[in-house]
C-alpha cells in the first residue's frame, strides 16, 4: 500500500505543472455550476494500476467529484471495460483528465508488463524482481506497480541494502575485501549481496558468507553452472541482459530471482481512453 | 534552455529517494580520500540529451566533483563514444551513479526516438509536435529532450493555449459556440485550435475563425481532404493514432503539423554505461 | 477560476508570517469555546475580489468557520455593504481577520482601478490588457483581479508567448532578424509579437510577419498614425506611459488593446473593516 | 539586514513564476555565449531598496552574472542615477530583468514614501512605525523597506507582541479584564498595548499598567487632550486615519509614534529602467 | 494554542521518515478491511503533552481513524492511566504508533519536568522561562510543553526581544554603549535585556535603561545582593547553572524569574506504552 | 556520512525558526564589516558529533565565514578542548551560534551516551543497536551520532526491514502466520526479525524461519535460557527495560545484540561553550 502523501505529492506537482494558471479552455465553455461524468475505458488488455491516483487528482481539484472505481489494482482489464466513473462539475472532470490518466496509464503499463513476465514463470519458484532502474521521483509508485503485476520488491534505495559491484570490488581490492568491509560497517538487518560475472569468482565470493549473488550478464549455461556451484550456499539472482524471451530458460536455470530493469524503464504508455457521459444536469 | 531550479529540484528528489540515508556500500568500501573517475558510454546509437543533468548531480552530492561533458544535448552519439568524464570522490561518483543514468537514459531516447521521426519528415515542410502526455514531473525536461531531437514544442499546459475537444465541443452546444465562448474569454496572446474528427465539421469551425484546427485519428486519404478543405485558412495539426510507419504519409497530406504522444509517454531508455577508470591517487 | 493550490500555498505562508507560534492575545482573552461572528464591510465603493481567500484563510485556520459570501468576486459593492459574514470559535475568527483582509483589499484594489479604465473605454472595442509587473509572488491572484474587472489577461509570463523588445531587437541585429530567429525557435501555438517606439519601423517589422505590433510611449497622434500604417496586418497594443487620463484619447486611435503596468503596480488598497458580531454563545 | 534564505524564497517563486519553462524571445534571439551590461537606472527621485534582490536574481539564473550595486538601499537617488550595473550572459540579463525591477520598485517605493513622513516628522522626537498591513508573504522584506526609509519596526506578528483591540476588549468583558487576561498568559518579554478610541477609556486602561496605549482615529484635538492624560505613564502612539497632510500635526500633539498602514499597502512602484549597454564581445 | 501547521509540518516529516515507502510488516498481516484500538497509556506519573498530535498523526495516515483523548494537555496522569483510544483501521493504527509516541512522550517529559520545578516554586512569586536551548525545529512544540508545565515563554527568537550578551558588550565597548546602540535600532514593542555576570555591572546597566537584567552563572549569595541592587528599577532573571536542587534557592533571592536550558535540552522521554484492545469486526 | 542534504534542510529550518527576520541584538550592536572568531570549547569530557553542523549552519548565513573543525566526529574530547575555531563577519558568528550549539551538543551527547555502553560491551562480540526511538525529523542525524559513538545501526524506518511485534502476531493469529504472512509479500533482501516475551514462543518462531528474535523484556536469566534454545538458529536481540547497569549482564547471556531507546530518546544534552576571540579587525 502507497502511503498517501506519496500520492498527493506527486499529483500537487503534476497538477502545478500541467494546470497552471488554470484551464483556459474549459473555464471559458462550462459554467462552475455544470456537471457530468468521465468514464475511463481500457483500449486494449491490461493490469490496471494506480486507481488511488484518480481519487487524488480529483480530490485536489475540486472535493465534489466522486470517483467509483470499477477495476481495482491488479485487475486483468479487457479493452472496453470502464476502469472508474469520474462524476461531479465539469470543469475539474476536464482539468484533471489528462494528469490522471498519465498516471493511469504509466503504471498500468508497468503492472501489465510485469504481470507478462510473471506469467512466463507460471509453475517455477523463481522470483521475479524490480530494480533501481526507475523514473526519478516515481520510485514508490513504480514498485507498487511491479509488485501488483506480481512482481517482488528488491531494494528500495542505496541506504536499505547492500549490493557490491564490480566498481567496489576494484576499489576494496578484491571480493573478500568488499565483503568484510561491508559488514564491519553495516547493521545486522541488512542484505548483503555481490555482483560477479565470471563463475572463478564464486567461490571466493562465498567464503566471505554474503547473503545473496548476483549474476550480471550470464548467458543461460554459464548461469545453470554458477547456480550449480553456490548449491544453496546463497540466495541467487540474475541480471544484465535478459530479453523477453529469454526469461523462461534463465529462470530453468534454478537461479532463486531474477530482476529486470525494462519493468519500469521501459514500459510503453497503455491505452486508456476518457469518454465523457452528458450529465441531464448540465 | 531549461531553467537550472528545474534541474536542481527533479535531482534533488532523486537523490533523497536513492540515496536516502546514505550509500551503505559505497561508504563501507570507500575512504572519504579515495579519488577516481567515471566515464559514461553511449552502448547503442542515440541522441545525447540531459547532460546538465550530470553536472548538478554530482554538484548537489559533492562540490569537488569534476564533470566534463564530450558530447552536449543533441548530438549523435555512436556506440563506444563517452558522453562524458566524471572525476573526483570515489564515493560521490558511485553514490550519484544511478540517478544520473536515470534521468540522461531516459531523455536521450525521447531526443533518440524524436529524432529518428524528424528524419522521415526529411526534405517536407511539416512540423513535429510534442504533447501533453509527459511524465507528471517532467514537462520541462521531456519538452526539453523533443526540442534537442528536432521537433518544436506544443502548448505547454492549459493554460497557455486553448485546444478545444469533443467534450468542449458537446459542453458548449456546437463547434461555433465553443470557440465563440473561448474567445470572449481568453487574451489576444493565446492560441486557439480545435479538434474535429470528421469532415463535416471543418467549414463550421472555419466560419468562427480559430488559429487551428486539429484533425483527430484520420486515415491519410480522409486527412488529404480536410488540408485540402482547410486551404491554409488555418493551421492545421494531425494527431491520434499515428504509428511510426504512417509519419512520412501523414506528412505528404501537407498538413502543417503532427503530434505525437508516444514520443514521451513510450520510449524505451538507451543503454548508457558507467566504466570506471582507476585514479593513481585512490 | 484561480485553482485551489494557489490560494492554499499562498495562505499557509501568510498565516506563517503573521501568526508565527500563536496569536498572543486572542489566545490570552478568548476560550477554545467562545464563539462570534466577524462581518467584512465595505468603507469605500469597490468591486470585490479574492472572496476566495476568506474561505481559504478560516478553512486553516480551523474548519468549523463558516464563511458566507454575500458578494462574489466581481461585484460592485457600496460603501458599508457587508462583502462576507465568518461565524465559529472566536480565536480562528480574530487569528485570521489581517491575513484575509490584507488579501481582499489588495485584490479588490486591483479590481477596482481595472473597472474604472474598462468604463473609460465604454463603447470602444479596445481590449483593455494586464502586464508582467505584479507583485512576485502574486501573478495568478493579480491577474484574476484584472480580469474580474474586466480586463483581458497579456502572457502569463516569459514561455507562453514572446514579446520582442528594443535590447532583443539590439541583440539580433535588427526587427527582421530577431522575428525570423524568433519564428525558427519556437511552437506553432506561440503568439509572436514586437514593440516598436518609431514609425519607420512598422512596415519593416509587418514583412517579417509578426502577430502583433506593440508600440511604446507614443504619443496619441503617433499612435493614430502607426494604427492607420498597420491597416490590420496585425494586431496593435499601445503601452507605456499611459495616464488614467489619457486612456480614452489612446483607446479612440484604433488601437486593439492598451497594457497598464499601474492596474498591478500601483493599485492602493480599498478600505475594507471586519467589525464584531458578538454571539449570544460566547 | 535581512537574513538571505528571506531573499532567496521569494526570489525562487518569483523566477519560477515568471520564466516558467524558459524565456522563449532571449532564448530565440542570443546564443549562449552572447555577453552584455545592463543598468537599471532611476526614471524619478527615490530611496533606493532591495539591491540585495538585484544580486540574488542573478545568482539564481546564472552565478557567472556580475552585479555592481552603485546606491546601496538607504541612498537618495536623483533620476539619470545608475543604482546598478549588471554584466554577464546576455540571456541570464534579459531573463532575470523584471523579477528584480518588480522587486527593486515596490520595495524603493516604500522607502522613498517612508523616507517623505519622517521629513515631515523632522525636528520632532516623534517615531514612525509601520503596521501588519503588508503584503502577505513580503513582510520581512517590507519591514526592511520601511526601516531603510527611517521609519521604526511595529511588531512582526500576533505572537511577538500583544495589541488588545475592540473585539479583545469587548470579548474580555472590559478593557482591565482584557489587560489582566494577557498579563496572567504572556511572557515577560512581550510588549502589551491597548487600543482606546475614547477618553474615558484612557485611565481604565492605565490603572491595569499597559507599556503602550495606542489611539485610535483621533482628530488632532482629541489627541492631544489623550496625550496630556497619559502624562507619561505609558508608550503612546496614534493611528486610524491619519492621512499626508496630518502627519506633522498629529506628531506636534507629544504622541510618542504614529503608526501607518499605507506605508506598506497603497505605496506606488517607483520608475526604474533597465537600459542596455552593447557589449563588444556579444 | 500551538497552530495547525505546526503540528502537521512535523509530523508530515515525521511520517515520510518512518513509514518510508510503506508499513512492510503490518500491510503483510493485516487487510485493509481490519479494525482495532490501540490505548496510549502512562506507565509512570506524567504531565500529559502533545495529545493534538496523536489526531494529526491519524488524520494524514487515514481519516477514518477516531482518536478520543482521555487526558487533554497538562494534566497530572497516573502510571496504567489511558491518554488517548485510537480506533479504526487496524493498518493505520500501527503504522502511525511509533511517530505519535515519539512526539508525545518527548512533550510531555517536557511537561512533567517543568511542572516539577514549578512546584518547587509553590508559593513564590517567582516567573519559571524556557530558553532557546529548544531541539531544531521543535520550538513552538517545545514552549508549548513548557507552558503547558506551567512555566512561561521567553523571547521566542532573536527577532522578537533583545537580550545583551558578553560577547555583544565587547563588540560594543561596553554595557552603555550596547544598550544605547540596541534602542537606536529597534522598535518600540521590543522588550531589551541585558546579561551580566558581575555586581560591578549592574549600575553601569542600570544608568542606560534596560527592561532586563539577566544575572549570568551567580551563586545564590551573589544573585541575592544583585537582586537587592537593582532594587526594582529592572525586571530580573537568573540563569546558567541552576540544577534542580537550588532552584528554591535562587527563587528566594526575590529576583523576578528563573530560566532553565535543562527543561527542554535534557527531558527524558517519559514511558508511555501503546496497548492493542481486539476488535470483533477484525 | 549523512547526505548533504540532511544537514542542508534540518540548519535551514533551524535557521528560520531562530533567526527569523533578522538578530536584532547581533545587527545593532556589530557593523557588517566586524569580524572576530570564536571558538566552540567542551566543558566536559565527550564524543565529538555534528560538526559537519556547524560548516552548514555558517555556510547558509555567511559564506565568507571559515570553520575550522579541530575534533572530527568520534573523536574523545577532554574539558577545555577546542572542537572547532569559527572566524569570519561577526554577525553571522553570533547570530549562528545558537542553532549551532543546539545541534552538536544534542548529537554529541548521543555519542557520548553510546561510547560509554560500547565500553560496557568491551571484549564481548555483542553488537548494540539504536532503535526508532528517535526525535521525529532527526532520525538519520541520530543514527549518524549512535554509530560515531560505536554502536550500529537497527532499520532505519518501517520500509527496509520487519519486525514483528505482539500485535501484529494477534492480527496475524499466531507466530507462524505472522512469519509467514511477511515472507509471502516482501521481497527477498527484506531482513525478518520477530519480537517474543516467552520462552514457550521460540520453537514455534524458529519452524517459521525468521532472520531474527527479538527477546522483549526478558531478565537476564530467562534471555540467557532463550539465547541457549535458539542456539544460533536465528539472530538473537535484546531490548526493553534494559537500564545502563544491565547492559553487560544482558550481553553476557551471548545474545547476539541488545538494542536501547534511551540512547536517543533520553540523551543529555551535553556542555559545550562559544567564546569569543576578539579580532584585530574589528
Amino acid at each position: 500500500m502507497v502511503p498517501p502523501w506519496v500520492w498527493q505529492d506527486l499529483i500537487r506537482r503534476a497538477l502545478i505543472e500541467d494546470v497552471g494558471a488554470g484551464d483556459l479552455t474549459t473555464n471559458a465553455i462550462f459554467s462552475p455550476e455544470s456537471t457530468g461524468a468521465l468514464l475511463f475505458c481500457a483500449r486494449q488488455p491490461l493490469v490496471s494500476c494506480g486507481m488511488a491516483a484518480v481519487r487524488e487528482t480529483y480530490q485536489q481539484l475540486d472535493d465534489r467529484v466522486v470517483v467509483s472505481v470499477v477495476h481495482n489494482d491488479g485487475t486483468m482489464v479487457a479493452p472496453g471495460d470502464v476502469l472508474a466513473r469520474i462524476s461531479g462539475p465539469s470543469r475539474a472532470l476536464l482539468t484533471g483528465e489528462r494528469v490522471a490518466l498519465n498516471i493511469v496509464q504509466r503504471l498500468s503499463a508497468i503492472a501489465t508488463v510485469t504481470r507478462q513476465v510473471v506469467r512466463d514463470l507460471d509453475g517455477l519458484p523463481t522470483l521475479l524482481l524490480d530494480t533501481r532502474k526507475t523514473t526519478p521521483g516515481w520510485r514508490t509508485l513504480e514498485r507498487w506497480a511491479t509488485s501488483v503485476g506480481g512482481a517482488k520488491n528488491h531494494r528500495f534505495n542505496l541506504h536499505d541494502a547492500v549490493l557490491i559491484k564490480d566498481n567496489h570490488i576494484a576499489g576494496a581490492g578484491g571480493i573478500q575485501a568488499a565483503i568484510h568491509a561491508v559488514k564491519e560497517s553495516v547493521g545486522p538487518t541488512v542484505h548483503i549481496e555481490i555482483e560477479v560475472d565470471r563463475l572463478d569468482q564464486i567461490e571466493e565470493a562465498l567464503a566471505a558468507g554474503p547473503a545473496g549473488i548476483l549474476f550480471d550478464n550470464m548467458d543461460v549455461d554459464t548461469l545453470r553452472t554458477a547456480v550449480f556451484m553456490v548449491g544453496g550456499r546463497a540466495f541467487t539472482e540474475a541480471s544484465g541482459g535478459i530479453r523477453p524471451d529469454m526469461v523462461r530458460a534463465i529462470a530453468e536455470t534454478g537461479v532463486n530471482a531474477l530482476s529486470l530493469g525494462w519493468l519500469t524503464h521501459s514500459a510503453q504508455a497503455v491505452d486508456i481512453g476518457a469518454d465523457w457521459e452528458v450529465d441531464d444536469g448540465q
